[in-house]
Parts: C-alpha cells; sequence; structure tokens
C-alpha cells in the first residue's frame, strides 16, 4: 500500500506543514508547482528531501490561483488547461531532476481535482497534457471517480486513493464537507478504518454499511501538528499489521 | 551562422511581435518561460510553430517580473535564482516536449543577461542551474563578455551573439543605449555590417575603427514591423552572399 | 447620452487598445483596476489623460486573473470579492485623485460583469462593497438584467447600458456570441441603430422586432482601429442629430 | 511614544503573525498592501481589528515582489514606483474606509525601507507618490537617515522609529544584520532600553557608548510568539514606567 500527502505548499516566506516530518510517513509525495503554492526555492528543498528517502514524486497541479489556493473553481479553455497542466509537469520534471528524482505521476489539487472526477471535457484536457508530456506518467484520483475510466479509455495508467479522514457515503463518493461527521478526528479510529480498508477493501459509510472502496494509495494530511500524527499513526498501525509500505510505482 | 530572436513574449490577451513571420526568418527561437512574458498556451503554439520550421529553442529565462518584463535589476538569493533558472527550463522543456522539439539552449533576458554579462556571483547561479538541470544544454551569451569565460570554466558549451541593431565601442562592447547611436536604424547598412561580421570576424565601432567580435550567432529584434523587415533583410543579404544559415546546434 | 469604453487595459510592456484616441470619442472611461488588465504607471497616465479631456472615471473591477483577462469564471467567497472590489475601487480613487479627478461609478469586468448579471450572491457582494467603500458611487449594468433591481433595492444608484455593436434578441437580452450575427461589424448600421435608440428607446431585435431598451449609456470598444473608427462614427452620427454627448453623472 | 509593528501580512491560505494579539500591544498598525504581502480580505480583517481597537493605520508599501517578500532590492523607474506606491495607498485607504477607519501615514517595507533611507531618486519618488495622493500623510522613516531631511524639504510630516530589537552604531546607524550581536534576544534587557530611549533619547551603542536617537515611535515584531512576548513586555515596562502610549496622530 502507498501513503500519499501534499508537500512543497510553502511559498516565499510563508510556511506551510511540515514537509520533513511528513516525508518520513508518506510513501509518495504531491509536490506543489507553483499555481496553487510552492515557489522554485521551496520546491526543489522538499524534493531533494523526497529523493534523499526514497519517496516517490508526483506533480500536485493546479489552476493558476495562488491567492485562492487553487480551491476555486475556474473555467480556463481547453487549450489554456492543457497547456498550464503541461507546464506544471514540466517545471517539477526539472526540478526534479536537479534534486536526483523524477516525477512518477500527477495529481491534480483542490477545484482541478474535484472537478476532473467528473467533468468529462476539462479531465480529458488533464489526460491530453499528460500523454502529451510524458505517457508514462500515471494518473492518481478519487476512488470510484468516472475519471477512472477515463483515464483508462485514453491509455493512462491511474491509481486510485481514499482519504483517510473522511467519511464515505453507502455508494462509495466522499461526504460532502458541509455536512456533520465529514471529516474524522480520532486518529486511532481512523488508523483502524485504513487497516480494515488495506485488508477488506471496504470501508464502513457513515451509515454504518459496509462499502467497496478500490484504492491504491491512501491520502493523508500535514497541515497542523494534530494532522502529522494522525498520519504517523496510521502509517505506524499498518506496519504494525504487517502491511508493506511503498511507493505504486516502482523507483529505479 | 545562426540568426537568433526572442518569441513567445505575447501574454493571454496581450499580443508582442509577430511570431510566425520571425519563424520564417530566425534559425533559433528564444522562447519566454513565463517569468517575464508568455502564458503557458501561448508558448505552446508558438513551440509548435517552431517545430515544424526545423527552428531550434532555447528557453528564454527571467527574473520573475511580468509588470516589468524582466527589464528591472533585482538581487536574488543564489537559492533563488538557482530554482528559478531550473524551474524555467523545465516547464519550457516539457511544453517542447508536447510540441514535438526539445530545448537545446538558455538565454537569459533583460536584466538578468545584463547582470550575468559582468556579475560573477548571479552568472554562476545560472550555470549551476544549467548543469542541474542538463548539462548538454548550451548558454548563449554577450560576445566579449567574462560569462564566457566563466562557462568554459564549468564545462557548459557557450555561443556568443552580436546584436545587429547595436553600435559597439572600440573594446567590443555594446554602446550603452543612453548614448546617441547607440541604436541602427538603416536596415541596409545593418544587413552590410552582419554580413561583414560573418565574412571577416570584425565590425566597425562607433568611433570607425575595425573591432573583432566572435560572434556564433546574430539577434535581431521582432517587436515591431520595421523590426521584422530588417531581420528579413539580414536573413536575404546573408543568404545572397552565400552564408549557410543554420540553429548553432544540430536538430536531431 | 452617455458613451462609455474599456481603458488603461495596457499591462507593463504589453500595449491593448488606443486610449488617447478613445478618450476625444467618450464621455466615461471605464478604467482597469490592475486585476485582469492595467498597471499602476499605465492607469496614472490613462487617468491623466481623462482627467485632461473632462472624461468621466469609473473602476472596471475584474475577478484576480490576469492571464485569462477577467474573462474567466470564478467562484470567490463572498469575504473574497467584496474586498477585492473595495481594493480595487480604491486603488483606482488613490491614482485618480493623483491625476486630479475622482471615481465616479463602478463597472464590472468581463466574466464578473455577465456572473451578477444574473447570479444574486455575487451581485450583492459587489454591491456590499461599492456601500462599503462610497456609497455615492454609481453602477454601470446590463440594460435589462436583475442586476438594475437589487441595485436598487440596496439603495446603490444605478446606469444601464447598452452594448452598440451587439445584436437583442426580442426581450431584450443579448444575442449569445456563439450564435450567428451576434456581433455587429457595419460601423454606419451601428451608429443609425445607436440613434434609433437614444431617439426611441428602441432597437431592432435579430428577428426583426422593435424592443425596448432603457439605457443611459452606449458602449463602444477601441481594441481595434475599426473598432475605434466605429466608435468615431458613432459619437459623430448622435452629435450631427442634435444629441447631447456628456457623462452620466456631472463632473464637478 | 507610539509603538508601531507590520502586520496584515498573511496571504490567501498563508498565515503570518498573530494579528488579534499584536493589535492589543500597539499604538500603530503597517499595514501590508497587497505587493509584498496582504490579499484584500485578509486585509479588510486586519483593519476591522484594528478600528475596533483605536489603532492607527499606515500602508506598508513595498515593491511588487511577492514571492521575495518585498526584501529584494529592484530598480523600478520613478514613474513606475510614484504609481506603484499611490495604487498601494489608495487600495488600503479604499479598505480602511470599509473598515470604519483611516490611512494616517505611509511607511516603506523591506527593500524599499532600506534603500530610500539612503537613496534620493526612490526616496523623492516615494514622496512624490505621498504628496499626491493625500497631502497630510505621515511618512514614518529611520531615525537619523537623510530620508527625513529628504522628506522635511518636500513638506512632507515625517516621524522617525527606532527599532527595539536592534544593536546601534556609535554615529546612530543599525549595526548590520551580518554583523554579530546585531539583533537583541533579551526581552527584558530590550524592554529596559525602549524606556531609556524614552526617557533620555539615548540609547547604549554596540560599543557601549551613549548614542542620541531622535524617535517618535519603536518598531516591534510580531512574526513568532518569542517576538510578541518581547512587544508585549516593552508595552508593559514603558507603562509601568508611566509612558503614555498612544499614536503619533490624533484619531477622530
Amino acid at each position: 500500500m502507498d501513503i500519499n500527502s501534499d508537500l512543497g505548499e510553502s511559498f516565499g516566506a510563508w510556511r506551510m506543514g511540515d514537509d520533513a516530518a511528513m516525508l518520513d510517513i508518506v510513501t509518495s509525495a504531491n509536490v506543489a508547482c507553483g499555481f496553487h503554492a510552492g515557489d522554485p526555492a521551496g520546491i526543489l528543498q522538499t524534493l531533494r528531501q523526497a529523493a534523499a528517502r526514497g519517496v516517490a514524486v508526483g506533480a500536485h497541479v493546479a489552476y493558476p490561483d495562488l491567492v485562492g489556493f487553487g480551491r476555486r473553481n475556474m473555467d480556463p479553455t481547453s487549450s489554456e488547461l492543457v497547456a498550464d497542466v503541461i507546464y506544471q509537469i514540466g517545471a517539477l520534471q526539472g526540478l526534479a531532476a536537479a534534486a536526483g528524482t523524477r516525477v512518477r505521476y500527477v495529481k491534480p489539487h483542490g477545484a482541478l481535482y474535484n472537478t476532473i472526477a467528473h467533468d468529462a471535457r476539462q479531465a480529458e484536457d488533464v489526460l491530453t497534457a499528460i500523454l502529451a508530456v510524458d505517457p508514462s506518467l500515471t494518473l492518481m484520483a478519487l476512488a470510484g471517480s468516472p475519471l477512472i475510466g477515463w483515464a483508462q479509455a485514453r491509455g493512462v495508467r491511474v491509481v486510485a486513493e481514499a482519504f483517510a479522514d473522511r467519511a464515505y457515503n453507502d455508494d462509495g463518493s466522499l461526504v460532502s464537507r458541509r455536512l456533520p461527521g465529514a471529516v474524522l478526528h480520532d486518529a486511532q479510529a481512523v488508523a483502524d478504518r485504513m487497516l480494515q480498508l488495506v485488508q477488506t477493501g471496504r470501508l464502513t459509510s457513515i451509515t454504518g454499511q459496509p462499502v467497496a472502496i478500490q484504492a491504491d494509495s491512501i491520502c493523508v494530511h500535514g497541515d497542523s501538528p494534530g494532522a502529522v500524527d494522525m498520519a504517523r499513526q496510521i502509517r505506524a498501525h499498518l506496519l504494525q499489521a504487517g502491511v508493506a509500505l511503498q511507493p505504486f510505482v516502482a523507483l529505479d
């Protein structure tokens, strides 16, 4: 099993998260590319730390919206979105080469992530970008979303991820953040859930039903000390149960 | 002989220059990377046009100063400058791959170009960046500047360029733009000068003395209809005299 | 009658439109505030030219999207949108004071203009911003849109505008740009239409029906030589017919 | 005596400092204007908190360099710098009006602050901007710097500030940050120094000599919990000794 987290999200004088701590926990790092977060010098530092620890690197591509942290919906044209995604992947590839590693996958961020999970046009644009810059890149996508089939149809390798601290509906979709109980805060319970997911391929939904979630990676957060602790506990719990933790791609 | 020009400098709704016209004239295109000019979609379009015409592509890296068009001096730290240059080269490499071509060289733009011609610290930063991302990249530098020796000492291949429309001092340096006669406007006279340069390795300085200029490329401008006409005339004049025009790097 | 146009839309080294020419034609200038276009030095120059000609100045506020020229839909929170609009109005007020004039009105730009014409939430945010920074400011809105009523309900003075070069549906709405005939190109015909509008309060719709358009201002474009010519012809035609052209607000 | 600090320096999702805590300590707030830090919604929130506490508001104007936090030297033209400063003051005036307060003074930030302390050309540009937008604004400047005289010569009211946590040379200039002992860390000793300054107009220099510092305001920092504690201790120490703390301008 793979554990991933969003990293490289500091910007200039502003710090966000504890990348060094998280890189001891995760096996894959979604690294910001400068459009929603991340300045080149800070990204390079995170990439060097990831390379030193054997953590796989993904391009965390986003809409061009620094002040909104890539969380606001936008409607770029296809020409814009394709080129924006290529630009970000390329920039991270350059920095990764300088850090002695490579970009293995692409994980869209924030509003772009949510949009392409169900919006076919923008999803195709992101897939077009991946195929244009490097067809060997894997796409990381929301488990159960239509995006997974769209990627497969285009010949883009795709891995599905589950969110450790989120509740699921009976149909396998995420409970909206606007509803009570959508976000889980008990680190031990979350660690138990993730072990259950790895061992059975199922989670307990918010209504108490078992729901199948086909996930190749678990997404954890590192944006607060509590989040880092929860991530650490998930890792320890899985390792203790004998689950092998490694990137979903082989690092050469 | 090679002819180069700055391209890809439109930004969003704003047009600059006539890239299609210039790509029929030059053999090497210095393509903006988004820091002083160029948005991803526009850059990609210019790269596709360059690829279709067999024009070599260089990364026109700059300080992060869109509103100042990269023309204002800045004093980034080495950590910032190294990473900024890598980021820009990488972004252009990604877009170039999508356009079916490759980045062959790096030409710093504007204030960064002028600064590293004589500032050893920032020059070393740019060289470090080139070596970190792709040691096979060539650096394009001001003919006669200390930068050429610094690049050679680091093992970075370097090509020197002369400016078609600029007057030179007796010591081979450019006449400052603040002085009268610094910029040449007579297209026929400029074409004659460039043929003289190619055939003799010398130009006539602003005081009328012959001055040796060791140049592998001629820089022309395309930011006005008059500039495009002058560039076209230089190309025609060199071809008529039997000068072979081709990129300074072999395109495979 | 008032004639308005979008001005101050150059940015750094990039030119857009011919502000000096347009300021001899219009009576009100919608001046960019830096979010979709306009850098402070360029804005200040346009404001000085407007002040010298007695042209009224409005704040052309937009989403923060320079590369998209404010033409892409975004979904800012109310907190963000209110503050963004206040910030832009304030910045323009400062520059206007330096230029010896004042900001008299607010005209949202591009995607924000289209959105608030019918989206009550974002419309209320813009109205809240106007009331917070200066309740004496007028809002310029699309003739016939719900925004006009919303503004009146909040006590914001509102003027409605018609678009000179656009076709109208029978219900008074604009024909979508995606449909044939949406944009009019015959300058003489457009000038005739605008005189008809001023004299009768009606236009001929795209189906040939008379349609009432209650407009206090006519919007013309200046982004091409042809557009400037059309604007000049409209002005001349109205003046020749004895229509008084003046800003919709009294300049003191 | 007045105590000032830099506030409003968060940006989008990135937090910096504890504005609420600092606003209970200082009497004047240098509020970021969006060029080095500060987004409109965050700035507005800080302004509302300042207004609620009767803290005077100043415009913390900067070079346009978000990723460099305004700490990197730049060489804008006079036309650019004048307009950039006016734009920022105006934007903050707009937000201040919405928050129920007013901008009383201007304090340049970072590299701009350091540059205009001794660079006459850029200093004149900032003074020109202040006079153009609102001649009643006060300029906050480095105690002992030539800028103070230049401001007075232009008729701009100026207040001088001392830095609480910095060592001074015998000539009243700041000890360079590159030298040992330049920054003071003992909160009690710093509080004692500031009381000495208020009571005697003198500080003990780094060599142990008394040095006269004519200061109307004391600058404290809030960018770390330790900095907030030091600021709180300075305030308490001055109040205990009977020093009246109030803005250097009367708030109406």
